[in-house]
């Protein structure tokens, strides 16, 4: 996967994403990360990008022209044109399912809007798809566009140490995880449950769904319509429902 | 306002945040950013603070003691226990709502996990706000917290240069925002709207307010049901509808 990011804060994004996970990831080549720094494709003396809108209002609007060069630079750079997803509360909102949709492509091309927005004509020209990480406002696209780099990211074979991570995780089964315990034995009076001291790992099993169950109908009991449970987990669950 | 942030990654954290208009906010003294490093309170000689699960399981945990030390050494220099964010797929969906009542605090802590999450224990003993930015699955906290961060920061008075910014965006009037443009009048064939170089504010003024009813009505039909609409507008959508 070949990510690039057309931005006016390079820097931003590739310090925020070489770390960790996915910085380790990048070294070992299974993917790649380019900021292009949409600054550098002004035709102004001053470097400038952005204007006052037409029609008027507050603040300033990303021009065309840098943009749409910038894109056509890269895409005569790698010989073909990738998919432009342009980070906006008025996308579809973002989902696990995107990103394993997303993480098919062999190259993404993410645009970061700042100031009131970017001239519309910059969008029709070369966006291919309008996605929201949710319902709230923020100052510019490059979080976006790091976060759902982060979740496309995790799904790349190979990318996490351990291939079950990725599925056994937060929405297994249209389940919530079960709390995790380590060492010490006893935290400020706080013991860890006899049960994941016994060895029995049948019954640490059991308990670690009933605990999912359970965690699930206190806090999203939503996603229990579409729970893959056994008979007997189904049973566990109508007794919590009854309580 | 005076963000504390737990994290494995400070330079991470800090990197992606002192950039732009929040970066230029904390220069300017509207609000701190504190990166606190969970690692600095290892008791571990090779300054460890995971271990693996009690009960077995793919993965590490984050250990209890070098969270909890970090919170009280931090409680004590500010004499004063802050609310304590732990962002997690579990937890509460974030939304403008909930980032404008967290503007109102003056010191917010966030937790930031990594691995296969944090030993249950901490979160008892010190999380007071389980909160998700989306359904989907991420690396770390980290993100999540520049996230909210962001959004948060964009609420309070004076960071966004422009006051009537924060709120003439997005979701004003529960529409979607109009399309802008800026110079040139014409690039690659396509013109900007007449309309909005005629001068005329009423005009532009009732051609933007459709734009926005258009367009929430394409893109996010389920915002129109709470939509502020003049009499003439609804029945402008009304028309909408019918075509």
């Amino acid at each position: 996967m070949n990510y690039h990011i057309l931005t006016l804060f390079p820097e931003m994004v590739l310090n925020g994403l070489h770390t960790s996970i996915i910085g380790r990831a990048a070294e070992k080549g299974l993917l790649s990360i380019e900021a292009i720094d949409i600054r550098e494709y002004s035709t102004d003396k001053h470097r400038h990008v952005d204007d006052y809108p037409y029609g008027g209002g507050a603040g300033m609007v990303m021009q065309p022209m840098p943009i749409c060069e910038a894109y056509d630079d890269l895409c005569g750079k790698i010989g073909k044109k990738p998919r432009v997803i342009y980070m906006t509360p008025q996308g579809r909102v973002f989902n696990q399912k995107i990103a394993e949709e997303l993480a098919q492509e062999e190259d993404l091309v993410f645009l970061c809007g700042h100031y009131e927005g970017i001239d519309e004509r910059a969008l029709e020209l070369i966006a291919t798809d309008y996605l929201s990480i949710g319902d709230y406002v923020l100052t510019g696209g490059e979080l976006p566009a790091m976060v759902m780099i982060d979740c496309i990211s995790r799904l790349i074979p190979g990318v996490l140490n351990n291939d079950t991570s990725a599925e056994f995780e937060s929405f297994h089964d249209n389940l919530l995880e079960y709390p995790q315990y380590t060492r010490p034995e006893e935290y400020r009076g706080l013991r860890v449950p006899d049960i994941l001291l016994s060895g029995h790992h049948k019954n640490i099993e059991t308990w670690r769904r009933e605990q999912s169950i359970k965690r699930t109908l206190e806090r999203r009991p939503d996603l229990l319509a579409d729970a893959s449970l056994s008979k007997k987990e189904a049973e566990y669950l109508k007794k919590l429902e009854n309580e």
